[in-house]
């Protein structure tokens, strides 16, 4: 085990915290819910961010940026938004310090009050729709498709690194449209994209699904999303992409002209994934001794440390390590060489193990003579020892095959842990012992609340293309046309 | 002119404002000095974000992120920079609101309030410094080199688009140093990262120097700045790098053991840019038919337009225009074919203009049959007649000889408008006109405010690397051994 790092066994959430800190992804800053990100933790998020922006871009949306601060009454104009949204939130009241008559401490400036308060943004639907107002007359208007990167704020009570923080980075889309079906469509294309991103970069397996009305997005007329499984078998929602109908359209009234000259209300949708999935990735797929990386999100993919003994072998080395690093780079590949002097083999072996770097070469003396390198991979953990010829072309593949294995033992995982419950007390066997429970139920808000009451467990989602089943609501015994995907969830 | 555009002649401040407005860079949204930068206007800011940040990273830079609230004690703690900032900001005092008694809107929820007020950041040094602490114990981990990319705020009363606004986004960078020489070897190096990207970026020609005492940033010993020289005369502060000296350090105690076991405190300078650099482009380089983009900066560098009569005709010029928008890209430059049906071809040379896009390339049936285009170019305006032979080619190389004009015009523009004073009455006329007028000062801030008050104009820097040359201060005729550049400025 790395670096006094809690084992996943004894206590899975301090082994997440411990290796969130110890291998430099973020720390929890004097700001009480705010976390710092580290550099290493922002260059996995950097990697995040090119893949997604690439995705939304080859699918149409320009970035834009809307302001962080929103004028309270905003929010009172849609009814189920303010709920959801604007009660839990940091209210700038005023806009100057001056010194107090001590005069060393600083205090608030009673009479720099603001007229109406303003809210750091928790989500940007209504300031953006409020902009749309004056961007939409037309059909020809139309569609409006736009994303953005930013920082929001929601005032957490209980904050967790990444997972649930007061401030987090995030893209949030907002997207306007002539009709109906095109909304509709334009959010499951966005979940399409996430569940690429997902499976594709983060090698992470998703449910794909609805919310019930009790889970959705406060002010949607419905909420897809993706659902992803911790080792611990708890679910991590790690996406979600919503249609809001006209809400927001006649929240801020945003009419346009239709080609026939009938004025209609527009269709919206908005959609976004937060650093929250820096947190999904450690916990998917880490272990015991640190980081588990898949090469596409790792900052680091190769790292090469020299074995020597003495200066005259560490040149030999380094002429060979040098050249190596040049071919791998060739190949778009990222290449750390680690030639200090002040720190061991084993100490570097650990710290790259802890970080998640997903290919280690190490290459001594004697490799040198045979031409050979000693290649270890981070996720199995597997040494074997490679003829150089053709080193990088033989690196790039074991990469891919990292990816893949990452990928393939994270559905594995996901599959083995899925099960189907018939009864009550199947289902709260079940769910004690982590995972998803496919399980009918009788499709009232009512009883999805007493089943979380009683088994901390949530309906994840209503998966898409379910199998139709008819079945009894475990819990009530009415009937039930499908099972959906309860878990207990982070 | 373009459409309802303002001359620059007529009123440069409405030119600029329309221009801005009309280009679809930015608008005013409802919160007071707050902008919404719309999806052209932020594609330059990508495009100047992706630029700057390849140099960071190239000059060993790492991104990273802090909070954006900042606890109000922190601000105490070095006092100049409370002065300089803490004044005029936007305070959280709660973390909550409620529906009011009447049901229907919401209030603030007195109970939420916060024990100690959160400012919004206006800049972050205090709170990285407050990580610093944590983060240095030993010469080892020297230096730290971050930027962080954000948004901040800082409270204004009169905002302009771009150049002034309550909210902006920007980046600044933080490092920490073991001595004095390498902080202030950083921030000489930064300030020529800056003014390498004016140049070869924004075509922007910049004076280079450092700040006088009253003109410094809060909390540094020295502010390296460029200042560039708009259209209208006055100048504009780009970009600034400031050696901080120990002073954050000393505010939050981070000390760093030597390699001799000495405990020191730590070394620090910051430097910034921010979208105040898209007034900058505006500003510099465009005209009274719209935006002037260097192509390095243009979202789309190449706009083709087809010329037709019917949908026959339209079919083979679209085979054409395909082909060599296929050939354009292939060489790294983004192009629109704009094929719509629903303007005019002269309805489309207009929006282009107006939208600052470098060449425009013209096809029509008759250009088919003899094998040429008609390509304009945006700075010159001048249209001549390719043929279609190496188009790509002949493109690419236009694009460079446009950069480099802008930069040439610019930097003639700046010559032009770089006057010498040798007395106060001189100085006066001269400033009236615009532009730098070099001229002797005492080297007192009694001296400067009693200058900027009688003619508005300030000390924008003492230039690096300035002719040493004797002489008397054109107001108080007290000895000076330098001349600084004063002007007019945003």
């Amino acid at each position: 085990m790395a670096k006094d790092l809690t084992s996943r066994k004894d206590n899975y959430s301090q082994w997440y915290q411990d290796l969130v800190v110890k291998a430099d992804l973020a720390e929890n800053s004097d700001v009480k819910g705010c976390m710092v990100i580290k550099p290493y933790g922002y260059s996995i998020w950097e990697k995040m961010q090119a893949a997604l922006d690439k995705m939304f871009k080859e699918t149409g949306h320009s970035n834009a940026y809307f302001p962080l601060f929103i004028p309270k009454s905003f929010f009172s104009k849609e009814a189920s938004h303010v709920d959801g949204f604007a009660k839990e939130c940091a209210v700038v009241t005023h806009y100057r310090l001056k010194t107090a008559p001590d005069g060393k401490t600083i205090i608030v400036d009673e009479t720099a009050k603001l007229e109406e308060e303003l809210i750091v943004r928790p989500t940007s639907e209504t300031i953006i729709w409020n902009s749309y107002r004056n961007w939409i007359q037309s059909y020809r208007d139309l569609p409006i498709l736009i994303n953005q990167w930013a920082n929001v704020v929601r005032w957490e009570m209980r904050t967790r690194l990444f997972l649930r923080t007061t401030e987090f980075l995030w893209q949030e889309g907002h997207t306007a449209h002539a009709t109906q079906d095109e909304a509709i469509e334009e959010a499951r294309k966005m979940l399409d994209v996430y569940t690429t991103f997902a499976n594709q970069f983060m090698a992470l397996p998703v449910m794909r699904g609805t919310k019930t009305a009790n889970e959705r997005f406060a002010g949607a007329l419905d909420t897809y999303c993706i659902e992803a499984l911790m080792q611990d078998g708890k679910a991590l929602q790690a996406g979600t992409s919503h249609f809001l109908g006209q809400n927001f359209a006649k929240a801020f009234d945003v009419k346009y002209t239709t080609k026939e000259g009938k004025q209609e209300f527009v269709w919206a949708t908005s959609w976004g994934v937060s650093t929250r999935l820096m947190g999904a990735l450690v916990m998917a797929h880490s272990d015991d001794d640190g980081l588990v990386l898949p090469p596409k999100l790792a900052p680091i993919q190769v790292v090469i440390i020299p074995i020597y003994k003495n200066d005259e072998q560490l040149a030999l080395v380094s002429e060979t390590a040098v050249r190596i690093k040049a071919e791998l780079e060739k190949k778009g590949i990222s290449v750390k060489y680690d030639n200090r002097d002040t720190q061991k083999p084993g100490w570097k072996f650990a710290e790259y193990e802890l970080k998640g770097v997903p290919v280690r070469i190490a290459i001594g003396p004697r490799d040198i003579e045979e031409q050979t390198v000693e290649v270890a991979r981070r996720d199995t953990k597997e040494k074997s020892v490679y003829q150089m010829t053709d080193i990088a072309l033989k690196i790039e593949h074991l990469l891919d095959q990292i990816q893949d294995n990452i990928y393939k033992k994270a559905v594995d995982f996901q599959n083995a842990n899925t099960f189907v419950a018939d009864t009550y007390d199947e289902f709260k066997e079940l769910i004690e012992k982590g995972g998803f429970v496919m399980a009918h139920w009788d499709g009232t808000t009512e009883t999805e609340l007493k089943i979380k009451d009683e088994t901390k467990a949530t309906i994840r989602c209503i998966p898409l293309n379910n199998k139709m089943e008819n079945g009894t609501c475990m819990l009530t015994g009415k009937p039930s046309n499908q099972r959906v995907a309860f878990a207990r969830a982070y």
